[in-house]
């Protein structure tokens, strides 16, 4: 089994590829497809629970091209994953053939692929030809002849560049991809008085059920469990299996699926993996179950991001954050690993923010883009939500800060406006969003009343943004008509945001306004993203941190998701000791309630089985959510104080906070490097293996540094411009 | 064998399903995906060659829901092709069940599937809750709950009524689905000189080669020909296969395909069909070949119309132009059977109007209507052809006039307002159609220039025909702001018409406009259509049938596809005697040519292989293609002279042409009956068993009628209103 894995990691590598040749598709096509595999494999108490929005789905017919000079004729292998063709200048080559000579000179290559049930892709490998995404793809040629034969000129086929990962070697086909898998045993088993065995492995995890030295006939039963109250509630844990074992051979019975013991020791491998820290195992007596274990499923990633601190709570909530998003980084970023392990717009928006100050993992962020945005024609928001199609605009120009690729702007940028183009087909008479029928109006899980009437603010805020980003992303791909119309239509809205929602009274902005009425009801989602945003000048934005953020009157946030944004914007308006307090309070509270990876919502006020409830259901809570983790991005981007000011670090900012604790260090990584941060209370050293910009230093005095030149910026801010990979180090007073 | 065949007959029955229960999907989706395969088994010379357009899919995850109200107790048995769940009143049941037990009440039944590779489907037989199309349909259903678990109220989801065939058995699975074989021997067989053996079946036919009794190992290679010229030239015939016997089994090089020789007799038949008359077999001397064979491939079909007269040359035109239908009614209505097998719109429109004469096969012409359509987004015109697109709208109404099929029309009509949109978003400021780059300009394959460029006035008369229809279409659905929309878009453009084409010198609509100047040529196109479309008075109509139809100066038409529409112009003018004898000497031609079925294009003026070649290569040209049959449609239209006046024959107009003949007797099917005619010079006898309607009859004095009173319509015309299916017979004067 070693062997396997170890050819199979070649494939999983995380970086784009660097080989010559890999296998390419039509771009997006491949992602969509495999986020089908992805979210169809939700199952609830036995059941498969397909998505209930629209499952797109790949071109099934794509043509693949590449223009060649050969200065010497060439012999080129051939791959498909379907039926294909192959034609040089347009002359059709004999059956599907695994090989072609290619005369040396300029000459046209094209191979054409039919797959209906995988995506169509291909491998070429040659001494100089080789498949990469320098080729073009089309699922349209659109290459007629007219009666003499001639093929038209003015077909005005619109072609992509390839779409590629990591597939480097011929045998390693894209739709056979899998994720690496790792044997684990339980810390713990222990025999229950009513019959059955309850196994803990120690910690939340993900993986496959494995069954060694299987003998007799009968029914097996696996309840799994996120607590071991959910084990061991047969008729309420949200996930099961049912398996009958018979002599040489298993049957899964949700999916009527027969598979023969393995010969050597009678074990069986569970299909569909599942997510547990706690497994309860019943069976009929004439079975026997000689060993229980797992094959734990993950995503090889790199830690390239790091934090440690002297708060050992703090490094805990750190760690237990790392392991939720490596959990919840899959083929996808995805919501949570037990219920629904679906992609989700706005819960993946959070994992890329945290992602880029962790993993850096480019190519699972773009799977995710693609897979959220789908194929036209659009027939509702992404997941169905309207502020989550927000979100996914929001997403592709963080993408673009964080990693400067500005390639997939170009090649998302088509589908960037048709989504556009729906959002703006639901707009009512003010040129703002309301929610109609068939739209999702989510904002958060409030543990309270949330109006979805009407205007929402928050939602307008949102919407402004988005129009925003299209306009950047309109100038980066040179589309200056869409530029100038996006930018009319955001500055149109964004000057409607006051007169509309600013309430002179409350010092904030209202939850929404209905028939033009502003409701009497101020909730924090609109007021926290306009600070981060910038919407409001300054005045008013303290205005809001006393009104709204640190206001306990206001409808307070019980998922990290939202929390996620109204500490981002605490941090934003200089508040890192007070965000320091309410981590270790809210995360260091679910530490203490026992958690080994974060939830998906938590309420200090609930105490015992109350914190595994959720959706009406006893055990509904999702206990390893990404958007738990989001420490991770506030440590490395307001207390390490690193993000990108041009894209992909060209330059960047670093402006370190210790919020409190006596001393930090960690590592936020960059494209092709690092910045390294130490920080205490007297001195801060900086180590940017890659790009430039300002150290920027509160400090009481003028900071020292032992290379270049300390400006004064205010009273008591300073700042060092930091252009080589030396490690600065700078002395300054707090 | 027979007893499969057997099997099978039941699922290719050819009405739709009149049993409690049969397989249903997301409408248009199962003919997407047949489709799909058709259009994927053209090959050109062993390559696979797929269309140049944008070949769609099926949704791959569709929900099927019924709403059930059961006086009792129910046992339901579910299959379904695909991975599924089943839901009762929201909840989601154990696995994938087979069978489930409905209470007695009102409940809601919703089973939901997943299957990438091929469309959805489901199967549920019970004692009252069967599968058919009272089943809703969804891709997306939008079921999204709050935090307590409540669904949405809102969703918005829009379903369509489920869509079916025949497949009325639990194992009749539709992926299944393959036309019916008989086995059919060669009429000859040649050794030739220079090595190998030419098979002659006697008649072009369509089906897979069988070789028996094979031995030995070795190469061996089957060239096609529709022709013993084409069969012959191993380097110039347009199909071909090359298979490779070894000990116990052969493989088929093109695909590499390798497959055992069945055991009793050392038989292969070949997975792909081809279509010709000759086969020439050649191999390495190592193989022998025992017999030479083929399994005809075909739908079943019932020949519901007829046609017989006293000209044996006529009846022979009858039946080689029934035999043409035949060949080329398949999975969908296709062009030609040789070359290139695909489904044209423009060809397709001819098959559907010659069907309502032969077979009145209304689910071949809905799942080619499906099949043309596609999906959204529309991203160009239908096979990429503009007036292709024009034809598809207008063969909708032609099958709801014929068939009477409301419901179709009303499943359809989405895709037809984003078909017009397509349409609408390419118009210039005249509100005329122009090739734009990607639109190809088809018209017709002329034997000399025909200019593409600019206004072409021919586009523009079946661009105001679809908006025509559309408008029509909307008062069927009931959608009366579009019925207002188009029918205003069609009075526009009709208006403009004359003043932009009409040339009083040339007492014809010139070809085209080039920046607002007609150009000084006339082509037959436009003239020929405003006749039967009725855009022009009937001074201009008459003055057309000399300046163009009738005037040989004007560029001819070489192809049976755009004769179809100068016959059936002619015929509209009241000019049977003079398109008889065009018949006669066309297909008549033909026929003395040697053909066995109909051609794609003929010219009288060419001789010997010229007849062969098209597109510049030497047997590029399809010698059985449907658009060559028309004779089928203009004998039962114009001779025989029945058509719908009302939907679905529920009022017919019977207007009898002898044109020439003696006598002529012939059956034209109705939805459910037929309408018998026989005609000679004094006597017309008319049995309709379906429908009313008027017979009118040209006669020098009062005709004589068995049953009911005639009445005069003008000079030399009377009527006699039929609204029973009593025979009449009428006496009248030539």
């Amino acid at each position: 089994m070693k062997k396997k894995y170890m050819i199979l990691l070649g494939a999983l590598s995380l970086a784009s590829s660097t080989f010559a040749q890999t296998w390419i598709w039509y771009p997006g096509d491949y992602e969509i497809w495999l986020g089908n595999q992805m979210n169809n494999r939700r199952t609830e108490r036995g059941a498969f629970f397909p998505p209930f929005w629209k499952t797109d789905s790949h071109y099934v017919v794509v043509e693949f091209s590449k223009q060649l000079n050969l200065a010497e004729p060439e012999e080129i292998f051939i791959a498909a994953e379907g039926k294909y063709n192959a034609k040089l200048d347009g002359k059709l080559q004999f059956g599907m053939p695994e090989t072609m000579l290619l005369p040396a000179g300029k000459h046209n290559l094209n191979i054409k692929v039919w797959n209906q049930a995988t995506p169509p892709t291909i491998y070429v490998k040659g001494k100089t030809v080789n498949s990469d995404s320098s080729w073009r793809v089309t699922y349209e040629d659109k290459e007629w002849i007219d009666e003499s034969g001639k093929a038209s000129d003015t077909s005005a086929t619109v072609y992509m560049v390839a779409g590629c990962w990591n597939f480097d070697g011929a045998t390693q086909r894209p739709s056979q991809f899998s994720l690496m898998r790792e044997p684990q045993q339980p810390v713990a088993q222990t025999e229950q008085s009513e019959g059955g065995t309850l196994y803990d492995f120690g910690k939340e995890t993900f993986g496959f059920i494995t069954l060694k030295n299987l003998s007799g006939k009968g029914k097996i039963e696996i309840y799994y469990g996120e607590s071991p109250e959910e084990a061991k509630d047969k008729a309420y844990c949200e996930t099961l299996d049912k398996l009958l074992l018979e002599p040489g051979q298993i049957t899964d019975l949700a999916i009527r699926s027969t598979s023969p013991l393995n010969n050597s020791d009678n074990e069986y491998t569970l299909e569909n993996s599942k997510a547990f820290r706690y497994v309860y195992i019943t069976h009929e007596p004439g079975v026997k179950i000689g060993e229980v274990s797992m094959q734990y499923e993950y995503l090889p990633e790199e830690y390239r991001g790091n934090f440690r601190c002297n708060d050992e709570e703090l490094n805990r909530i750190w760690e237990v954050g790392a392991y939720t998003m490596h959990l919840t980084t899959r083929e996808f970023f995805i919501d949570g690993i037990k219920r629904d392990r679906w992609i989700w717009s706005g819960d993946a928006i959070q994992s890329y923010l945290m992602n880029y100050y962790l993993f850096f993992d480019n190519e699972s962020v773009k799977r995710t883009i693609w897979l959220l945005r789908g194929k036209d024609p659009v027939t509702s928001h992404s997941n169905t939500i309207m502020d989550y199609t927000f979100y996914w605009f929001l997403s592709v120009y963080d993408y673009y800060m964080y990693s400067g690729d500005r390639h997939f702007v170009n090649q998302l940028y088509p589908r960037m406006q048709t989504m556009m183009d729906y959002v703006l087909g639901r707009t009512n008479k003010n040129g703002m969003v309301e929610g109609m029928t068939g739209d999702w109006v989510f904002v958060d899980w409030a543990d309270g009343y949330l109006d979805k009437k009407g205007e929402l603010s928050f939602e307008q805020v949102l919407f402004c943004r988005s129009l925003e980003t299209m306009a950047l992303c309109a100038e980066l791909v040179g589309d200056a008509i869409g530029k100038q119309k996006y930018e009319k239509l955001a500055a149109a809205l964004k000057a409607k945001l006051e007169p509309t929602f600013w309430n002179i009274q409350k010092q904030a902005f209202v939850h929404n306004c209905v028939n033009g009425q502003q409701s009497d009801a101020v909730t924090r989602y609109a007021n926290m993203f306009s600070v981060f945003f910038q919407y409001l000048n300054g005045d008013k934005q303290q205005a809001i941190k006393h009104s709204v953020l640190l206001n306990d009157s206001i409808l307070k946030i019980t998922t990290p998701y939202m929390r996620f944004y109204e500490l981002e914007a605490l941090c934003a308006l200089g508040e890192q000791n007070a965000v320091m307090k309410e981590m270790k309070a809210y995360w260091g509270g679910m530490l203490k309630e026992g958690a080994t990876s974060f939830w998906e919502k938590y309420n200090p006020e609930e105490s015992g089985t109350q914190h595994l409830a959720m959706y009406g259901r006893p055990y509904g809570k999702s206990l390893c959510h990404a958007w738990g983790a989001s420490p991770i991005y506030l440590l490395g981007k307001y207390y390490l104080g690193v993000k990108p000011v041009k894209e992909g670090y060209k330059e960047f900012a670093i402006t370190p906070a210790l919020g409190g604790l006596k001393w930090m260090e960690g590592t936020v990584p960059t494209p092709n490097g690092n910045i390294h941060i130490y920080m205490d209370n007297k001195t801060i050293k900086v180590k940017a293996t890659e790009g430039k910009g300002y150290l920027t230093i509160k400090s009481r005095r003028q900071p020292k540094a032992n290379i270049g030149t300390i400006e004064q910026v205010s009273a008591d801010t300073w700042r060092l411009w930091i252009d080589s990979p030396e490690e600065r180090t700078v002395t300054y007073r707090l």
